[in-house]
């Protein structure tokens, strides 16, 4: 089987490499005998390091995608253009195609699923979600028949990481991101990881597949870390839990799909909670299976150029018994809207001190019936500082009481608000 | 297509409920409608509380397997026989099997996967370890070019439940055990469980797909978790460490084989450490993909049965591409005795309480080349607890470390020995 590489950067080159070393067990295993014979790049000139052909560089993309000795179309690029044009190009000349790209997927996944379908070839993209973690193709194989109500993922090493030293240093974030940048986890400009655009890419992926609806990066509501305090993880932990940045994806009774991202605080017995540092973990709930995890490394060249090996060997095996497993075209999804979604909060909001205070505040949450299900008073000279943990409540009710919060002449100002996600 | 189902009991009549409920989804996503049209029992009259179609039930399982209408067989009978000789008349005749039943597989697999590769059929057995986890498929699939070296795992939830309330709550084993049997975790005759055995089965498997070499459950060396005491975990808790049943499959350079199951002490940070109560996880590592864990439910009618319905999905949608998944046979395992493999060790002796104990204890160690990362010295009136933790070293050199010890005159007796699993 030869195999055609759009791009050599780290993933594409630790796919060479990886392939290299395992071309021997793979045809042992498989019979499939896998040759990188064609690589597509911008820089010819460039040290690869890696083993490759002799002549198997040049800067003839689409011409990588059209010649007929290639058999199958592998994606390390990343982006939406040229991306988009050379794996349709691909799949429409019958190849089957593997990818790496979330942006693509997220936002025109929609297009490719269709013409995959179109065409009846393999669409692969396990290392688009969640790097080396087996994830997509335990969705779409061993869970397509489990009625799943909730995925939720920790899916960002960089703000895992932050949030890791954060918790377990007791730094501040600015701090926190300053070494996850030093260590190369964060980039210089970090938005797109500390905002939760790259988590919202990906749950925009796994919603997709989790519930056979076609899901897109601009559905997704977004809160990311660069708010939070050193006090807010200590108040988590006093009260038991652990501040993880989540993306989950939910479906209600009418198969309405709710998906977001934001800091939510896990109870420490929670599985997710004890995810640390740049690791990544899918947490999945169905009326069956009950709850699952799915551990591992979710960036880097080896574990994701290990996820494109996988999906490349089973494409080259359909490629070869005549058949594929594409997954055909999704209906859109119908969006539940973040007002609608329910949760418990926790609040955390500076009063001045004076008898009838709490009486006041009080008020506000039930005037919009958000019930409280606990409190903790604690001074601060003039000040006092209210703690509050609710009952599960509707995202609109919860807005609505932080405004009238504010307003109230009693509340100097709310410092804090993180969703709390249950047992 | 048409399943028939050979066993109603806690996980068939699971299977048909579930499928009963997502019949509608699954043609949906799949366009696949699955029927249970037939149902071998031993008992026609007991009531099975499941919606089976009029006339499904049968004492004919030979009957069963034969009849021409029957498209997918799936067994959730259990044991060696007659569960093998139906599976295999299944498989010569040409249709894809299902089965949940790791007996079988760890003792006579390589007979299935033999009739599989030459029929050309699905042989899928996700169901036969770690339950609900999709973790067979991860491995044959997603990890099949991955460099695999170890598979390490907590999958027996008897055990880890009984190992969970004494880590957490201080009792001690028959407490534990008597706990585990009021509530239906553990058997009346809890052998099986707490001695390793079923651990063992599923670690022969388990090594078989992830290293592609035949593992029987003979290969496997077993200790169980009877011994454990409170002063164990206490022990492993003042050092840092959890203690696990744990399931361990490694290949050496060589392509040899370990397998084994015993009580291990895992830092507090491991994620198997966290793994709670009947809970499930296998952590697997590769040179590329680094670190993954898989967490679930092991056991439980629901979750088996989820893993049974998504091989049922996908042996009926290769049917009806006209293909097969099937591994073919494997190779028999070069397998690694337990004498050379190796590990570090917890080691706690009672000694007499006088100068130079611990220059005649450490002798012995030194004699066996076995050498000492830490000691902690406790004294006990006229005795005193000697409790080491060893660098890595080989199984032999520490049983014959140990007979010495034992033959030591200063030496009480030597308490516990377990061994410990690094970062």
């Amino acid at each position: 089987m030869r195999v055609g590489l759009l791009g050599c950067g780290n993933v594409g080159a630790a796919l060479v490499d990886l392939l290299d070393r395992q071309r021997d067990a793979i045809a042992a295993r498989t019979g499939l005998r896998l040759e990188i014979t064609r690589v597509a790049v911008r820089n010819l000139e460039k040290a690869r390091g890696v083993p490759l052909p002799a002549g198997a560089l040049t800067h003839d993309s689409a011409g990588l995608v059209a010649d007929p000795d290639i058999d199958v179309v592998v994606e390390v690029i990343g982006g939406i253009e040229p991306a988009r044009t050379l794996l349709l190009d691909a799949i429409k000349s019958g190849k089957p195609v593997v990818t790496a790209n979330k942006e693509l997927l997220a936002n025109m996944g929609v297009d490719l699923f269709e013409a995959a379908g179109a065409s009846g070839v393999d669409l692969l993209f396990e290392a688009a979600v969640a790097g080396g973690i087996p994830l997509i193709r335990p969705l779409r194989e061993s869970l397509v028949g489990e009625p799943l109500r909730r995925v939720m993922g920790i899916v960002n090493g960089t703000t895992n990481y932050i949030l890791t030293r954060m918790s377990e240093e007791g730094a501040g974030y600015a701090d926190a991101l300053a070494e996850a940048q030093n260590l190369g986890y964060a980039e210089r400009d970090p938005t797109a990881d500390v905002e939760g655009y790259d988590a919202g890419a990906k749950v925009a992926i796994i919603a997709t597949i989790a519930f056979g609806v076609s899901v897109v990066a601009g559905d997704v509501y977004h809160e990311g870390i660069s708010g939070m305090t050193a006090d807010d993880i200590d108040f988590a932990h006093r009260l038991g839990y652990e501040v993880k940045l989540l993306a989950i994806a939910e479906r209600d009774d009418d198969g309405r799909v709710a998906v977001r991202v934001h800091p939510a605080m896990l109870p420490k017995t929670h599985p997710l909670a004890t995810v640390r540092d740049s690791f990544n973990a899918v947490f999945v709930e169905g009326d069956a299976v009950g709850q699952l995890m799915f551990y591992g490394r979710g960036a880097g060249g080896a574990p994701t150029a290990s996820a494109v090996l996988g999906d490349l060997i089973d494409a080259a095996a359909n490629r070869r018994r005549g058949t594929s497993a594409n997954l055909g075209a999704f209906p859109r999804a119908a969006i539940r809207p973040i007002d609608e979604v329910r949760s418990e909060y926790y609040l955390n909001i500076d009063v001045v001190d004076r008898p009838g205070v709490l009486h006041s505040v009080s008020g506000v949450f039930a005037e919009h019936g958000v019930s409280i299900r606990s409190m903790e008073q604690e001074g601060l000279g003039d000040e006092a500082r209210l703690v509050f943990i609710t009952h599960e409540a509707q995202e609109s009710a919860m807005q609505a009481t932080l405004r009238d919060l504010r307003e109230l002449d009693v509340v100097d100002r709310v410092t804090s608000m993180l969703r709390v996600i249950g047992a």
